[in-house]
C-alpha cells in the first residue's frame, strides 16, 4: 500500500492490451472521475485479476473501497493494480483480512518492504531516488517491461514531495516517465496489467510546480532520472537475461520508424539468442532490420558492434569471415560485453530511437515453461 | 542442381526481407526477364550470399553462367537459391569445379539427393509427392518458416509434369503455394533468402491446363497437397521444437485481422514456452490476442485448448485454478500432445486463418545461440 498526503495528485499511463486487467480498467476510471486527486494505490502480486470478467472489477472495488474506508478517503482516490496469473481471481477474504495490518504499518521508511512486496518472478527488488532543485523523487517498480513484458507484468511507482497540479503531472507521466518504460522489451509482450502511476504529495511545500519554469526542469530531471533507472534495473532482471542489449538507431526518416526498427532488432530471438551465445552475427542485426516492416534502402544500412563497424552500406566485410581476424575478435569481445551496444544507421533521416532489451538464455525458457499457472 | 525439361515454365515467390539476398534479387528479375521460361535451379548451402553486395550479385551470375552453359540452356533460364551464413561470399572457386560433376549426375531418381543437398540446421530431408488427373507433382525442401524462417532459410521447390503457361503457374503459385508456406512461423524472423519455386515441364503432355478446368482443379489440389506437406515437415523440423502449435482464429472481421491474431498467438515465446512446457495457460494466449494490433472486444474472445473450453467471453473461469479439476486436467493433456491445437474466436465477423508453429524450447536457445557464423 503507498499513500499519498492529503492533497496528492496522481497521473499514470497503463497497457495498451486490448485483454486489460480489471485494476487497470478501475485505475484509469478512477484518475479521470477524480481529476487525477488519487493518493493511495493497492497492490497485490499472486493474481494477475485479469481475464476475471464482471466478478473481477467488483473483487477490485470490494478491496478498494475497503482500503479507503480504513484510510478516510473516497474510493476514488484509490488506484488499484495487480499482477500475477492471468485469470485467477483475487483472493479476496484474504486481502481484507490483510488490509487493517497494512494501514497500521505505513511508515516513510516503508520503501524498501513496498519494492519488495510487488515482487513476482523478479529476482531483486527495484526502487530508485533522486533529489533535484529541492525537490525528492522516489520509485519501486517490479516486472520485465512496458512493451514488451513477461507474464510477470510491468508496474512502476514514482512519488515526489513537488507539488504538482493534476493536467500537468499528466504532462510529466506522459513526456518524460513513459519514453523511458517504453524503450524496453524483454519478448515482445505487452502484459494486461502494466501500469506507471506518478503520485505528487506537495509536502515539500512552494507553488506547485508549472512547465516552463527552473523548477519544472528539475522536477523533470529528477522524475527521468528515476524513470531511466528503474526501467534499467527491470531489464537488468528481465526473465533469464545473462546481457542487456542496448539498440541505437539513427538517420531513419522519423522516429517512428527508428524505433520500429530498434524494436525490431530487440526482440528478435535470432539477435537475442547471439547476444546470449556472445556471437558476433550482424547478418542477425541486418535481418531484423530488413524485416522491421519500414521503407529501408539495404545499401544505406550500417551496423556497429560495440564501435566496431560490421557492416557498411548493407555489406558486411569478406574479412569478417577470417575466424583469426582482427575485425571479428575486436567485435567477439564488444558481443561479450555484459552490455552489449548494437548501432544501426538506416539512412541520412532525422529519425533516431533507443530500445534496451535482454538476451534469450536457457533460463527464460525455464522460467516460462515451468511457470506454474 | 533441379533441371526441368526444355519448355518448362516457371514462377515463384519471395522473401519480402528489404535486405534481400543477390540470389533472390537475380531470380525475381530472372523470371521477369524470360518470361517464366526459367528451368534450371542452382541451389547452395553454407553462404547465404546476403549482404554480400555488388560482388555478390556478380557471384551468383558467374555461377549460374557456368551452370547455364554446362546445360546449355540461356543464363536466364537458371534461378540461383543460397541458404547459410549471412555477409560470407560464396565459395565461387569450389562452386565451379563441382558443377560438371552435378550436370553429369543428373537423374529422374535424384529428388531424394536433392533434398539432402540443400539441407543446413535441418535434421531431415523433406519432401512430397501427389497425383492427380493424370498429373504428377513433387516437392523439397529446407529451413524453418517463411514468414518466419530461421537464419537457415526456407527455400521450397516442387515441380509438375503438366504443362502450364507461365502467368498461369504464377497464379498456381500465389493462389496455392503462398498461403501454404505463409501459415507456418518458427520464429517470427523473415529470412534474407527465403524462396518458393514452382516448375511445370509439360513431360505429362497434353495441351496446357488452364485455369477454370477439372484439369485445373486436380493440379491445384495436388500443388496444394504438396504444398501442406512440405510447410508441416518444415515446422515439425522446425530449430529445437518438441510440439507443433495449431493456431485457428475464427470471428474476426476479416481474414487480415484473423491472421494478425493468429501470428500473434503462434509467435507468443510466452504461448510458446508454455508448449514447450506443457502448461495450459488461457492467460498467454488472451494476453497475445489483446496485443496483435488488433480491433477485438476482450468481452467476446473464446479461446480452447484442443476441445476444451479455457476461456469464454474473455473470462478465464474460476475452477479452472483447481488443481485437481477435471478442467485443468482435460486442458493439460491436450497441451500435452505433440500437435497443441489453439482455437481463437473473437467475435462474429467472417474472418479466419490458420497458423502453423512450434514451441520454444532448450534446444532453440542452444542452435541459435551456439550457431558459429
Amino acid at each position: 500500500m503507498l499513500v499519498g498526503a492529503p492533497g496528492t495528485t496522481a497521473a499514470g499511463v497503463f497497457t495498451t492490451n486490448r485483454a486489460e486487467a480489471a485494476p487497470v480498467t478501475l485505475a484509469r476510471r478512477r484518475l479521470a472521475t477524480s481529476g487525477g486527486r488519487a493518493r493511495v494505490v493497492l497492490v497485490n502480486s499472486g493474481q494477475a485479476n485479469a481475464a476475471t470478467g464482471a466478478r473481477g472489477l467488483s473483487d477490485a472495488e470490494a478491496t478498494t473501497a475497503s482500503a479507503a474506508e480504513l484510510l478516510d478517503v473516497e474510493p476514488d482516490a484509490v488506484l488499484p493494480c495487480s499482477t500475477g496469473v492471468i485469470g485467477e481471481p483475487l483472493h479476496v477474504e484474504g486481502f481484507l483480512r490483510a488490509l487493517p495490518g497494512l494501514a497500521g504499518a505505513l511508515s516513510e521508511e516503508g520503501g524498501d518492504a513496498f519494492a519488495r512486496a510487488i515482487m513476482t518472478t523478479d529476482t531483486v527488488p527495484k526502487s530508485a531516488s533522486a533529489e533535484s532543485g529541492g525537490f525528492r523523487v522516489g520509485g519501486a517498480a517490479k516486472g520485465v517491461g512496458m512493451i514488451a513484458p513477461s507474464l510477470a507484468t510491468m508496474l512502476a511507482f514514482v512519488t515526489t514531495d513537488a507539488a504538482v497540479a493534476s493536467a500537468d503531472l499528466d504532462r510529466l507521466v506522459r513526456e518524460t516517465l513513459r519514453p523511458r518504460f517504453e524503450a524496453i522489451t524483454v519478448d515482445g509482450c505487452p502484459s494486461t496489467n502494466d501500469a506507471v502511476l506518478l503520485l505528487a504529495s506537495g509536502a515539500a511545500g512552494g507553488d506547485p510546480v508549472v512547465p516552463g519554469t527552473p523548477s519544472w526542469a528539475h522536477l523533470q530531471g529528477a522524475v527521468d532520472a528515476v524513470g531511466g533507472d528503474l526501467a534499467g534495473q527491470l531489464i537488468r532482471d528481465g526473465e533469464g537475461a545473462t546481457h542487456v542489449v542496448l539498440v541505437e538507431v539513427e538517420g531513419a526518416a522519423d522516429d517512428a520508424d527508428a524505433r520500429a526498427v530498434a524494436k525490431a532488432v530487440a526482440d528478435s530471438p535470432l539477435v537475442k539468442t547471439a547476444a546470449f551465445g556472445a556471437d558476433p552475427n550482424p547478418g542477425r542485426v541486418l535481418q531484423a532490420v530488413g524485416a522491421a516492416g519500414v521503407d529501408v534502402d539495404p545499401a544505406a544500412i550500417d551496423v556497429s558492434i560495440g564501435d566496431v563497424l560490421v557492416a557498411s552500406g548493407g555489406v558486411i566485410p569478406p574479412a569478417y569471415f577470417d575466424a583469426e581476424g582482427e575485425l571479428r575478435r575486436r567485435a567477439a569481445e564488444a558481443m561479450a560485453a555484459p552490455e552489449i551496444l548494437l548501432r544501426v544507421r538506416i539512412g541520412d533521416g532525422p529519425g533516431r530511437s533507443r530500445m534496451l532489451g535482454g538476451d534469450l538464455s536457457y533460463e527464460y525458457v525455464r522460467i516460462n515453461g515451468e511457470y506454474t499457472t
